[in-house]
């Protein structure tokens, strides 16, 4: 099952075809793609009785954010070591917790102004929680994950190193610097098609000149906390609440850990894709 | 003007009486103490006919956290100079940024479980904004703040310095370690007892035994970034929203500051007051 925020509505996804929730369901689940997550497993019993084909064709630029308000984002710094050595940092014996601020979250298709002068990729998969909880066991995580998701964690390289200690999350919180898309896909789905614990994750750049790039190439069974370990260790600390999400790190190949550094252009494309679950892409374009 | 959440439910505060503000408004406004932001110059044009005396008795004890779920908070960190020595850090040039996860919002005099081992106070103002915006100028700043309020961002320092480098949201994010309240008070209410810019923050402990220390007694005239400065520097980042609250930070005297270092304990009782705005009450009990 895939599910997606459509201009600001609820709906199922097939093909090119999207079904509307409250349509379909005659008002007994409502428009909002952010409340579902309250009613989740009433609402997948439903969903999954539901033919999406039927619904009407869609553009991919009509969709908005996935999870457009989540009430937590908790966003994993350095949870692959291969970034963490990129990045100048000792691998983390402890999840590295951030956020991306809300405001900051956005469709999966859209043009993004370059503010800030460093601005740079992470290429993510993003975890949904649907059912919440406190001190959730590693081996019933999987059943409070709603479904997968694809996430740029987008970073203004100068505000994230603010100050001492940084704290990262302000510089990766500015306009359209979360897309998040293009559907919440649930983990049979991804399973049908994937192992759900070891995607590939990869960030392609466009240039205005054409030329094209691999930027980052790698699989989620390299993190070092897994999405259930993820959840046990935040669950541990504090409530999880339907709808929250979890941003999981990203692996080797940011333009921060290069030499000499490499940050977005106007006129860059950027697509990020995990395998399974999507592919999203940003245009970005100079500040106004 | 003073508003609070009554058992989930907008009022306004006079003396010992609340008076119900979707009641009393005949439905023009609603209930949720959170959404009154969405409306807030037309809400406080309505409020500031009201007289709230005529409203029904009420007990400390029934108010919940007077802004209960803010899209983003927003805690600075290192705000005092005094704070930033007795932490071991530089004095900050620009905002250190972290957050409180909304699971962590409690109410205003509450029984607090000590999960971790090292639970620390941080006496705070607190800031809430009414109307959002991006750019804000630091001269236009205070109209974007509905109120003040009184906050504690009670912090676990074990998890606050997991990594490296430490991100400090997640420790500070254990149940009820955000306690909000007891009210919201506006700028002109404020300023009929205190100068807004230079509120008096204090923070005394009372242990099982009886005994009573004055941990904390700052003013916020020593913020390194006062309310104004913090509202032009978040919106240059970020889009502030309705309802979006600001942590200011803590004037030295914390617990990890001390030689040998002090943390809470079962039976302690904490009181925060922030002149002009209130004050709120933590009791601390072992963790069950």
């Amino acid at each position: 099952m895939r599910i997606a925020n459509r201009s600001s509505r609820l709906v199922l996804i097939s093909g090119d075809r999207a079904l509307d929730v409250e349509l379909a369901s005659e008002g007994r689940f409502g428009s909002d793609p952010q409340a579902v997550y309250a009613d989740w497993e009433e609402f997948i019993e439903w969903a999954r009785q539901q033919d999406a084909s039927s619904g009407e064709r869609y553009e991919a630029a009509e969709l908005d954010a996935a999870v457009p308000r989540p009430p937590q984002v908790f966003a994993i710094g350095l949870n692959y070591a291969s970034h963490a050595g990129e990045s100048g940092f000792a691998v983390p014996t402890d999840p590295v917790v951030f956020t991306k601020f809300v405001s900051s979250f956005t469709g999966p298709d859209v043009d993004v102004a370059l503010t800030g002068d460093a601005v740079d990729w992470e290429a993510e998969l993003v975890a949904v929680i649907g059912t919440g909880g406190r001190d959730i066991p590693e081996d019933e995580a999987w059943h409070h994950v709603a479904g997968l998701t694809v996430g740029q964690d987008l970073s203004d390289r100068t505000v994230q190193f603010w100050g001492h200690p940084p704290q990262f999350s302000l510089g990766k919180s500015r306009a359209r610097f979360a897309p998040v898309g293009p559907t919440v896909v649930t983990i049979d789905e991804v399973g049908a098609a994937a192992d759900p614990s070891d995607l590939r994750v990869r960030c392609t750049l466009t240039r205005a000149d054409g030329s094209s790039e691999v930027l980052q190439d790698g699989r989620t069974r390299d993190m070092i906390f897994t999405v259930p370990v993820l959840i046990a260790r935040l669950s541990a600390v504090v409530e999880l609440l339907p709808g929250d999400v979890i941003f999981t790190g990203t692996p080797e190949g940011v333009g921060h850990g290069r030499t000499p550094r490499v940050y977005l252009a106007p006129g860059d494309e950027l697509t990020t894709e995990v395998e399974g679950v999507g592919l999203i892409t940003q245009r970005f374009c100079a500040a106004g």
